[in-house]
């Protein structure tokens, strides 16, 4: 039984675009009607989830939910957040509807344990997914080791999340920095890198930069087309 | 006064994707919150457009009309539908619906006038879209001199459309077939390509043959930026 997803979006809105376009790529499909019918709620009111998390920002479960119950109109039979903070309102969103919701992180974490076993994951995120212990925790539960970023690092981060991606600001000159983020991260040990912020494949696809990478976007995008009853090209365009 | 915008899509799911990206990326916003709430159904159920126009297949607008009636439902402001084949059917929608549906040919036409004045135009789109004659209408409208693909070009252009793109087909192994025919219509008089399906930007952004192209999404992206109460940024990231 083929189901409509639905995606609960705008946080960011490129994040969202680049998860779209992932599951029409990803998806085995000979012509239009072979897809997956998607909609797409890009609510950009959503407040900001790290700010939320940690300085007393503005609740986003309200715009979350005037997301969520749009997706519900139109019939989504599967609910799939680009925001890996955002999963940390999980829980709330799903006392709220009987849609099931995918869990990125889960899927990340797992995807991470097959491709690499044994090897340590450092997480890429914002702080206000660090402070969290979401991914932690999911890593923990696929038995991948991993580290995770220092002060200087997570100010690295912070960086070009927010005043390069989600400023709509050029890439390519960040080439250097996030170079050397990766080069600190794997003299402290680590061997593979979790892009766990939906910004941050964007960043990593545009300056091509060595990994190996973890991209939770497009694991996402995997599962919630399998769950939707769809069949996953492993073969990239 | 900001609109929420709806993209009645699917057609194709590639097309609708673009067409997202190409919203985010020339929307000015220097956080996700000065982005423009987009709801998109991309509704990979809709029967093709061009079979419908010319070969009696089935009639797409019943499925059109299930994703508007979504868009409506999540309060859009105003419709936009990444597929030229599909405009042919823009009189019925429009009875159907009082939220305004801008139209992508117009756009396009009057961009063309405007970058390129005097210049001869090649319309490059499916065989259901060159039998409308939508594009000949709206460049005569806009003052634009043109020509159309003859039959072998025509030959082409679905190839290209339907055996490549829509069949998520590799692309790379098309540069020449593409060169080949914009070097034919350049011969027959071209001076500037209107990518006049929304398969074609992603065939034409992918193998970089030089144009000068009119790219029809991106130009349905600016005016619905604009109509929206939104600022286009013209630097490109």
């Amino acid at each position: 039984m083929k189901k409509i997803l639905g995606i609960l979006g705008g946080m960011g809105p490129a994040a969202t675009a680049d998860l779209f376009t992932k599951i029409v790529s990803m998806t085995e499909a000979g012509s239009d009607a072979e897809h997956i019918r998607v909609i797409i709620d890009s609510n950009s009111a959503i407040p900001d989830r790290t700010a939320a998390i940690l300085s007393g920002g503005k609740d986003p479960v309200p715009e979350m939910l005037s997301a969520l119950r749009n997706l519900e109109k139109c019939g989504a039979g599967c609910v799939i957040l680009p925001c890996n903070t955002a999963h940390f309102f999980l829980p709330r969103l799903r006392t709220e509807t009987s849609i099931p919701i995918l869990n990125m992180l889960e899927s990340a974490a797992k995807r991470c344990a097959e491709l690499y076993p044994g090897k340590k994951a450092a997480v890429l995120a914002t702080v206000g997914t660090l402070s969290t212990g979401l991914y932690d925790a999911a890593l923990e539960g696929a038995g991948v080791p991993f580290l995770l970023p220092d002060d200087s690092e997570r100010e690295t981060l912070m960086y070009l999340i927010y005043d390069v991606v989600k400023a709509s600001g050029p890439i390519a000159p960040e080439r250097e920095r996030w170079r050397g983020l990766l080069d600190g991260l794997r003299a402290r040990g680590a061997e593979v890198f979790i892009l766990g912020c939906t910004e941050l494949p964007i960043l990593s696809e545009a300056l091509d930069v060595p990994g190996p990478f973890i991209d939770p976007t497009a694991e996402l995008a995997r599962a919630a087309i399998e769950f939707c009853g769809y069949k996953v090209r492993e073969q990239k365009r």
